[in-house]
């Protein structure tokens, strides 16, 4: 597999970075989260002043064998539709992007439709959709290193263009069945635990989903293969592209915003294969998918919002990043209590 | 008193409104809590399409005659001094206004400094500071006349320019003590429950604010007053400026941001001269400060964010101002299933 070399932050600017935040013209913490995410970027960044240039969005688009089990309240059409829907500025993601001035990338890696008359679609189709995985792996070792690398040149390319804050976002009818195994391979939690409505499913449709995912996971158990196997066994590549892509993105030093469920699902699989990635997530939001707050519990993250939203696309991302801006923002725009002339009180 | 003629908004587009929301390409319900905000400002401006435009921010500094008991861990002239360091651009609400370009207004309707000389300070000094409500009404009927006044007056100026979104600050020290009493007084919690630690009281410091502050209202209390009349009593200028800022906003049909702990009382005391300005109020932020959860489930609020701020100023409204505009964009800038060839899938 593909090698990533991530290093932690180093903590030296730790110090110093505290220290200016609590010079700030304001009482001590009283900017909350700001104060937390101002550090941790600053620290990503290695600078008292950090900040954030070419925001990019990456949303990976592929569908899933698994549908055809009807995993899934939605048709597996909505996938290509939704892709193509993109291209026009329809979307919830587009509305987003144009709002916060993010580019957008839509990258097909796997769509089981022909897209290669939209330009603004990226074509790295790695296969028309993966193989059902209730009767095997979805996809090869080969095409899962390959979803890795389509997700890693896609940073690369956005690091290209300057951005040094990334967000990621997914379109794959039933991609929250792949994203449910992987939670409960990761983070050994009953699979039960981790299965929920997805795009709207009712309750006899959420025990069906269960039922064939837990046969599923009998036959991989029954594999003893590595737990990075599940990757390929159960992943969609728009999902494994996203690991890729946020495992290069720390491997840059870039910011890594994440979002719901889906995402969260590829950031736990990308610590399984270098655990310092973690360090460059910042998690946006809780969506409303039932697994959702276990598995933020299990990585302890803290997700600055809580909206309700999902959607997938990678909006609660994008939703969450004027707010990620208002923290450097503060860093480098507030007064000191010094040169304010302000008493300090506290 | 000023008379306010506030209608509710009327519910004529509710229909369509939801069935817009309902037609976009997404899960019913996938956009959360911005699908209750279009739906909000789309009924409080009766259109399908609303809009947001010149959104403004009132700031407006007084000073109480409650901060001589020490009931703040705040020298008084942190009020001056910061009013002065808004003029020059460093203060956190300088910075999300610049960020989400938002108008600012300063405005001195009661700050205990002579802050004539500063151009971009409004001048309305009723007087300098209220009066300690230790020993009796912080202020005269008339002032707390002329402030509300001087809130409407404000708004009107908002609007000429074109402005039909707001956001309010303050800034006060000690107001926390007042916006404590007025919760009490309004909604009939024990006095306790509402006192905080404002910028940063230790144990010692509460239970000290706690015991002037009950005996102020002691004194209150054995007066019979009309609830109303809690607003000069106990309100700083800024705050009952903020009061009729709010009225007349809603008079106006704008849509208005509230924030922390002073804010949401404000909004309270509002409610209590007119019930329907809370159909005009989004709670953008539950802060910190002990009172607020409490006030905020009275009003039967959900704030839209807790990202732990308690800086005041109006910062949490102003933070929370870009997700505002995507309830607004989504409700105009995504498209529908039908027009998108999307399947629709619930």
């Amino acid at each position: 597999m593909h090698t990533f070399h991530i290093t932690a932050p180093d903590g030296e600017l730790r110090e110093a970075l505290q220290q200016k935040i609590d010079s700030l013209n304001k009482p001590k913490g009283a900017m909350g989260r700001l104060e937390d995410l101002a550090l941790q970027i600053g620290l990503i960044q290695g600078a008292l002043s950090p900040t954030l240039a070419h925001p990019c969005h990456l949303l990976f688009g592929a569908d899933h064998g698994i549908a055809t089990e009807n995993v899934s309240a939605s048709p597996q059409e909505v996938t290509w539709q939704q892709m193509i829907n993109f291209t026009h500025g329809g979307g919830g993601v587009n509305m987003f992007c144009r709002q916060h001035h993010i580019e957008l990338f839509l990258i097909d890696v796997g769509v089981a439709h022909d897209l290669s008359s939209y330009p603004t679609i990226l074509s790295r189709k790695i296969a028309c959709g993966t193989k059902n995985f209730l009767h095997g792996p979805a996809m090869t070792a080969e095409q899962c290193e390959q979803a890795l690398q389509t997700g890693a040149d896609m940073v690369d390319m956005c690091a290209q263009k300057g951005c040094n804050i990334l967000s990621i976002g997914e379109m794959g009818i039933a991609n929250t069945s792949a994203a449910s195994l992987w939670m409960s391979i990761f983070t050994k939690t009953p699979l039960s635990d981790c299965i929920g409505a997805g795009s709207g499913l009712n309750e006899a449709g959420i025990a069906h989903k269960n039922k064939i995912l837990t046969e599923a996971l009998h036959h991989f158990h029954t594999q003893h293969l590595p737990a990075t196997a599940a990757l390929a066994y159960f992943g969609g590549f728009e999902m494994v592209a996203a690991v890729g892509a946020m495992l290069r993105a720390a491997e840059q030093k870039m910011v890594i915003l994440i979002d719901g469920f889906i995402m969260t699902a590829c950031l736990l699989a990308a610590t399984h294969i270098h655990k310092n990635v973690r360090h460059y997530a910042i998690f946006t939001h809780c969506s409303e998918e039932k697994g959702h707050r276990l598995l933020l519990q299990h990585l302890r993250a803290h997700p600055l919002l809580s909206l309700g939203l999902r959607l997938g696309e990678g909006t609660g991302a994008l939703c969450c990043y004027p707010i990620v801006e208002s923290a450097v923002r503060m860093l480098n725009e507030m007064n000191n209590f010094d040169n304010a002339h302000i008493t300090k009180y506290f």
